[in-house]
């Protein structure tokens, strides 16, 4: 394999015909790789108005010029299809080991088309060989029992991506998972998998990745993972404690959402924290392809056998955005979340979006009875069933798995759905972040933290160069800018957690790969404008407007009402007019024709 | 003491009278202490247009709330004063144990006014003892034999603040000195010193300082400690290596000016590096009162004596500037600075210019044949000769005393002055550093980084939170808020090697300090506001213009010619009418009617 392969597999899933054609490695450096290859497809593919469950949606799967690569975290492949969630384009990405044996193979991008008339899954190992195979056997299996039956037939060294129940059923949360428990998670990508009756994706290629210069990129590659060990966060916190280490920072700043949102201080956010999990749950850690960090966790269910542990976003959903502050009852919901194939976050957000209608009557009791479960805050036991029920699309489940806003809309109260765009918000409260607000309203697919992330720059910096969560002020510049890096990182195929190199280094290590001075610090970063607003394009003419930029009523009019954040609300409107300005885009939001013209779209 | 003694001593020099008053403990807290207060009382009471050196010129040394506590770094004190250098405001800070042993005498500012008919000096005591009395001794002595002498007198206790012959001969360059090596440096504080025939003002006196509650400040003060020690900079950069840390940091971005600002990568850089000086040079480290940092370094002088050793900007305007790569000299010619009471900037900078001015064929050989010195880049023995002769104004050294502007100016090319205001620039070349550049050409007190320091943002950040030093985007927020964090801890008391407390962690202890919740992040924000704009209303009735707002026109119209900032310039037009509009300021810089209103001024 190379930084590119220049083949495209095409699957066409109604007659079960595979085809491959040449990539234009000139469109690939245009767009980078990964996130934004696959828009450009997507876009130019597809009508963005169809059904998203439709068989006229495709699903692309595509890595980006550092998969498979010995950069560090360089082994990530991206997900980009039109999303059921939030019926916008959505993107997802997922590390583990599955995109470089996918790009082994001696491809670069999967598209799948149409809808297979029973469940199939695909192969795709070394010399070309395609197979598209019944899945009927392995329909209705966990992502564990679906990938232990598929290595007993492929061998334990094949990479297995698929589907659980939740995306079978269809939920708009549905996951895509690899490797067992490595989860490409938000806008129902496993969802659009599931319609198109493709349980898996069997990647079992085998070819190295070949550098023009390889001592060069090694050299490179050890000096990234040397300056990664020696940061606070992927040396130290991390490491240590995964991603959950932000649970008494976040918490600590008042920013952490309590019972869907209705405050943001938990006082008993000690119980939940990394160091908590870290001391009393953790097994051992756990690393994706080419990781130096290791945030993965390892703990042990309620039977005693090591699971996949929490992150962050998993740790808050079902513990402080629901009350509850046992850790192992979080574990136990991550593991189905995993096994069942469902977003944790959605997942999580849609069970304490129904909390707070059933706390304000909304939601009956009569509603649920039939279920055996309650409703309240904190009930442990509900809190995993309820998932349960969710990716089974079991009584009340069934409801939930539709995801929050239509929940709360199907009681005429949308506003009761913490989400952007349909998708839900995760772990930090923008009314204390005016920033992370700006970011979240504008996030081409949805409700996202992870994808312009201001937690760095308004909360994680040290004091004197922290920007003041609390104002406005040119605040738009840095999501920009913040959200430019996401999209490179997500396009070269990165994890967004080596962010700190910055563009100077991504570009160090990217042209390595090459052989070639490909990107300089302008040009890619012009190549990610590029994308985002593709994207925006994307989203515009799926009818999406302004009005979907924005932000939960209760982020804008209800302040926060006690702990460090007390008092603020978000003021998007002071920051939104500004940044679609810089992007380029009119005052309703929509890309100008000079920018596209400038942007070569 | 307290945090405010709210007594102001007023020293009449024509007739050697003295007179207290009291402070009103609200203007005090309006303009925070030490450079606010300092600003206040020169505003009000000289016209901004005297001459500088005039007796109608004065000159206010004042406190802040923090001098003299245990808050870390908390015993700095402000000499505020109209500056012979840039003729507008001038107000430069010093640490040591002087001001501590000011405020332990009873008094938050003392005011010197008209001028002595004959050398005096002012000693203060306990009890209300204030002598003002015959200097004719010490004149002409340098800094360590002045404090030797009046240790001999007033006892060892005593604290010494005094000028050397560079404030005795009016060089617009000169400094006040105290505890031996501290300086008070910038804009010529020493010469309005000397042209009042002060030479040195002991403070005695030992009162403690009291606080509402004394355990609560001490644990405040504790943790902040800690905070501090577990910094990079603090903890570990700046202990180890002072502040000659920034050598390579600065040089290894392509920022660290030549020959004048030539160029602005040093090849010899190592030679002079913190690094460097840490492993042959130094004897020990130095702090200043309550200060866990230290930068202060001792080294030896040629004759085997310990001195005080140089710190980033000298290392710097008498190495690289003077492509000098002899760290003993740049030891040598940083003593003599001391001794003599010269800012080793200012005098660094007049002799690099001299240098291109002898090379460009400006100054001609004749002119400096008396001297026997040579003006030839690198020239160890006359580098430190001409720091001599500048302050004894012998020779050439007459023209180098009155700084590089006039020196340059009185060629008919005041060009290759690299300074604003006629105050010379520090060592980061702002061409590579766009924010930068629009800090030194704003700063009231003309040319400087200290007082809104754009090196933490623009380079020494980690690179994912780090601005694009080449970009202006949004760059005038930025220098606004740092400029108002720099001077809300001028104003404190304390020093900005502190920063890293951010605003929050300056108001915990300045509200200890007060026992009372004095300010909020608004309302300390808010009178920093105040503070730059009654600076900026001084100098535009002292005649300065948006025309002074400027940078040399090498950094605007000449790119870098090579290292890692080649090709940049500074593009100050793209960020100069943002800065004036986020600071309500006309167009013309000038502070408008309404904003004045606003701030109550």
């Amino acid at each position: 394999m190379k930084v590119f392969n220049e083949k495209i597999l095409r699957v066409k899933l109604k007659n079960l015909s595979h085809s491959t054609e040449k990539l234009d490695i000139n469109v690939a450096k245009k767009f980078i790789g990964a996130r934004g290859l696959g828009a450009k497809y997507l876009y130019d593919e597809i009508d963005p108005k169809v059904d998203a469950l439709s068989p006229e949606n495709k699903l692309i799967i595509v890595n980006g010029p550092a998969t498979g690569s010995n950069m560090p975290t360089g082994g990530r492949f991206m997900v980009v299809t039109k999303s059921p969630l939030t019926d916008g384009i959505a993107y997802a990405n997922s590390g583990g080991y599955w995109g470089p044996a996918f790009k082994g193979a001696g491809y670069d991008m999967l598209i799948l088309e149409d809808k297979a008339d029973k469940p199939v899954y695909i192969y795709l190992g070394d010399n070309d060989v395609v197979e598209i195979k019944d899945a009927a056997f392995l329909w209705g299996k966990t992502a564990t029992e679906t990938t232990v039956e598929l290595q007993k037939i492929h061998g334990e060294k094949a990479k297995v991506l698929c589907i659980g129940p939740g995306g079978e059923k269809l939920s708009r949360m549905g996951a895509m998972m690899n490797d067992y428990d490595r989860t490409a998670g938000r806008g129902g990508v496993g969802a659009v998998m599931g319609s198109k009756n493709v349980k898996a994706i069997v990647a079992n290629g085998t070819s190295a990745f070949e550098y023009p210069d390889a001592e060069k990129a090694k050299e490179i590659a050890k000096a990234k993972v040397k300056f990664l060990r020696e940061q606070p966060a992927t040396g130290k916190g991390l490491p240590s404690m995964g991603t959950a280490m932000l649970v008494n920072l976040v918490n600590n700043n008042g920013l952490f959402p309590v019972r869907n949102w209705q405050s943001s201080f938990y006082d008993k956010a000690e119980d939940i924290s990394g160091e908590t999990l870290r001391d009393k749950y953790l097994v051992k850690r756990s690393a994706c392809y080419r990781c130096p960090v290791a945030c993965g966790r390892v703990v042990k269910n309620a039977a005693g056998e090591n699971i996949g542990g929490p992150e962050f976003e998993t740790v808050w959903v079902f513990g402080a955005n629901m009350d509850n502050n046992d850790l192992q009852v979080i574990n136990d919901a991550n593991e189905l979340c995993n096994e069942y194939g469902l977003d944790t976050i959605s997942t999580g957000a849609a069970i304490a979006c129904a909390m707070e209608l059933y706390e304000k009557g909304y939601i009956k009791d009569e509603e649920i009875a039939a279920d055996g479960l309650s409703l309240k805050w904190g009930d442990k036991k509900a809190i995993v069933e309820w998932v349960r029920k969710t990716a089974l699309r079991e009584g009340f489940g069934d409801k939930l798995a539709e995801g929050s806003w239509r929940l709360a809309n199907s009681y005429g109260v949308p506003e009761y759905s913490m989400s952007v765009k349909k998708q839900d918000l995760p772990a930090y409260d923008a009314r204390g972040m005016q920033g992370q607000g700006l970011n979240y309203a504008t996030c081409t697919r949805g409700g996202c933290h992870i994808k312009g992330n201001m937690n760095p720059t308004e909360v994680l910096a040290p004091p004197e160069i922290r920007l003041d969560r609390f104002s406005t002020e040119g605040r738009a510049v840095h999501v920009k800018n913040t959200v430019n890096l996401a999209t490179i990182v997500d396009s070269l195929g990165f994890c967004i957690f080596i962010r700190a190199v910055g563009i100077p280094g991504f570009i160090e290590m990217t042209n390595a790969l090459y052989g070639e001075e490909v990107y300089t610090p302008e040009s890619i970063v012009e190549a990610s404008e590029r994308i985002l607003t593709l994207e925006k394009l994307f989203n515009t003419k799926a009818g999406l407007t302004k009005a979907d930029d924005t932000l939960p009523p209760r982020l804008l009019n209800e302040p926060i009402p006690d702990g460090p954040s007390k008092g603020h609300v978000n003021k998007l409107h002071e920051m939104l007019p500004e940044y679609y300005e810089l992007r380029g885009w009119d005052a309703e939001g929509v890309p100008k024709a000079e920018t596209l013209k400038a942007l070569g779209l």
